[in-house]
């Protein structure tokens, strides 16, 4: 595991620059092609693992990464900087801010009546027939205030940052009218504003039927659609949409009607992605290939021809081992062909009331790995660089000059041991667009 | 759900005892059969989930829970008390401090690069080869200086106990000679008096074959046995040792070996347990009952008649689903019967760096759930009442007057949700012998 050569910055500019910040005396884990992170090398003694450069140092001016380089070279230039300016990495591991990027934790109530009345032999069906279910969360959240919306889902995002995540993504589709879903998407967004981070958000009014459309389920589920497709524009209008998803199962929604949701996603220039192949496989991924969408999540049920579509069209592959783990799930997603056509992966939370009530990034990285056979290395780039690519957002999830200075700072050995420890949260530090949250 | 009668103390007491703190305006589950706890009673109707109190009021004095009542008996009192001798659940949850009853805590180095290895291909005979597995940790852990050991484990300490972990069971077993033996059962004894909570020693040198006993396996391993039978009575005489345990496999000690350091524990009049039938059935679970053991331990392997005999001398059955996760194990422990024959049963972390890197007791909770099938009353009874029953303690694990004041405040709806969220911790405060921790 040779560190990747530094490309050095020619000193000179070192001693004319004046950052806001630095940090010295740190490995870095860059996750950034820069120093030779690529984790689908055909011979990876070409690559450097997690991309990683050892004693180096870093400038951040404005919010970006202004300067990388070896420690050496910004000691002669310490005097330029007050104490408070520079931050000493002691030794200890710097990665890009983890990225979340898919959850749910905007909702009301919880569901652990039902996590205890299964575990006490109630059936699913007698928590359905009992208004329990994803239909619970729907009313929950739609009788919320949004002052209470936001107090129960700051506690889940609170979780989260203090593991490190500087980005997340929150979906919509507990409302499943308009009011709620806005109401949803609004809470995400002053998530984001109040705490300092950015926050992607998705529309996913076609996450189910609501219960008022169930009746004739087949009949209403199109009608119900468009609704879902009369709202977009309005919300978009709003600018509360960053991306369009859907559950695309036959329990949920056909691919018929996912692609009447995608064609209004389009005319508005919107980014698509997709609850695909979780349960069964009725074409979710293709669809999501179709329109080049940013992701496709769950995939435990992906066919290999729908790989090589999601390959072609550069469609990151959102694992959430949360869910399989909660559902008891035995049917693993097809690694092993995502590796061989070298589809990004991305690993998240899928943090959701029914399914995966999970505010741990770091245990859904030890779960990728011990779940899903995922290296430590995967599951770190698949909470950095595969999931800011999963939001498309190109400045995150790596360590690069020009990008933003959205780091976490940790006190660990080695980068395995983010994957290795169930439990223990090693952060140091927390720095969202070059400010830091956490003092050091 | 109906809560318990309180019994409620005569008022005139309460208006003339001077608590040293209240608790007032909170919900208890108090794991008490006073209470009505019985989580084995044949009609469920005639128990109290949780032994729960609502609206309840609790007094403590000199470290013990001194008065339990409801809230009203005490609201005509509260001017006798200083603003910072009262706590206000504001109608939370309050359950005994948490119980850790079998941990592997104090050790040096980690195992993240085998981790790492074994997902990336490298067998186990490899990474053995390489001086891998758990002789890793025995080099780290005799290498270690007392402090750096004591660092080391300390950061995990504090991840159990900042999520209420009042008691803690730490065992030796990476030293596998007597000063390093030593050197373990002084750092778990130094990690509690610095922390204030807890720490039940138990003495593990038949945990492994030391490596200079490896050439040859048979006769050398009876050789060592009776090294660890001699080193006993000497750590027992400083002070060190709380129990004894060991462990029982094919791949380790059998049963005749682990029945000659038990007799010496007779012979001291130190309780027994035992790491039993986590890889096969060679009779641990017997040989504990035969010696009125406090607990045998993983049991995925047990049968029903040793199931029987444990019953018979009322020994806990810790489960320790992080070891079962880690290890991808498909093998259930026999929940069922264990139920059957009433048998009490403890969760654990069994946090080590082999098997369960885990520091989330809560998290053990909620695997105990998903993946052992049991309910959220079992898990939280074993990691209250029935884990101070593995380590022999009557004094806590239940909120009785009489008891210690450990305790757990939380900020949760109702218990279940300590074994719903995944990775959430709603701790609020955190009291040990009468003394808060953490500021409510
Ligand atoms: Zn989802
Ligand atoms: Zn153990």
């Amino acid at each position: 595991m040779t560190p990747h050569t530094m490309e050095h910055t020619p000193i000179d500019d070192i001693s004319m620059a004046s950052f806001d910040h630095i940090i010295i005396n740190a490995n870095i884990a860059t996750f950034s092609a820069q120093y030779g992170f690529d984790i689908y090398a055909s011979d990876r003694t070409d690559s450097s693992p997690y991309g990683q450069l050892e004693n180096a140092a870093l400038g951040i001016k404005n919010g970006k990464i202004a300067w990388i380089g070896a420690h050496e070279q910004i000691t002669p230039h310490l005097s330029q900087y007050q104490d408070q300016q520079i931050t000493d990495g002691n030794g200890k591991w710097l990665t890009p801010g983890l990225i979340d990027c898919h959850t749910h934790i905007v909702y009301g109530g919880n569901r652990s009546n039902e996590f205890e009345a299964r575990l006490q032999g109630v059936s699913y069906q007698d928590i359905a027939a009992q208004g329990g279910g994803i239909v619970a969360t729907v009313s929950a959240t739609r009788e919320a205030s949004i002052e209470t919306l936001f107090a129960q889902s700051e506690k889940r995002l609170l979780a989260l940052i203090q593991e490190g995540v500087t980005s997340i993504e929150v979906k919509s589709g507990y409302g499943l009218d308009l009011d709620t879903e806005r109401k949803m998407l609004t809470v995400a967004r002053k998530l984001g504003d109040k705490h300092g981070i950015h926050v992607s958000t998705t529309y996913l009014a076609a996450h189910a039927l609501p219960p008022e459309y169930q009746s004739h389920m087949q009949d209403r589920a199109d009608e119900y659609i468009e609704q879902v497709c009369a709202w977009l524009p309005i919300l978009h209008s709003e600018g509360l949409v960053d991306a369009v998803d859907g559950f695309c199962e036959n329990i949920a929604f056909n691919t018929a009607q996912i692609k009447r949701v995608f064609e209004v996603a389009r005319s508005l220039d919107l980014p698509v992605k997709l609850h695909s192949e979780q349960l069964s496989d009725i074409g979710g991924s293709a669809l999501v290939a179709e329109y080049q969408g940013l992701s496709s999540d769950h995939l435990e049920h992906l066919s290999e021809a729908d790989i090589k579509k999601m390959a072609a069209s550069n469609t990151v592959a959102v694992l959430l081992p949360g869910a399989f783990y909660t559902l008891r799930d035995t049917k693993l997603p097809p690694i092993d062909a995502l590796r061989k056509y070298q589809v990004p992966m991305a690993i998240s939370t899928d943090c959701n009331p029914g399914t995966s009530p999970l505010t741990s990034l770091l245990l859904a990285m030890n779960m990728g790995c011990t779940l899903f056979y995922l290296t430590p290395e995967e599951v770190l780039a698949g909470t950095t660089l595969h999931a800011a690519q999963a939001l498309g957002l190109s400045n995150k999830g790596k360590i690069e000059v020009g990008c933003d200075a959205d780091l976490a700072l940790w006190d660990i050995t080695r980068p395995a041991d983010l994957a290795y420890q169930i439990g223990l949260n090693p952060i140091q530090g927390i720095m969202s667009q070059g400010r830091w949250r956490k003092a050091v």
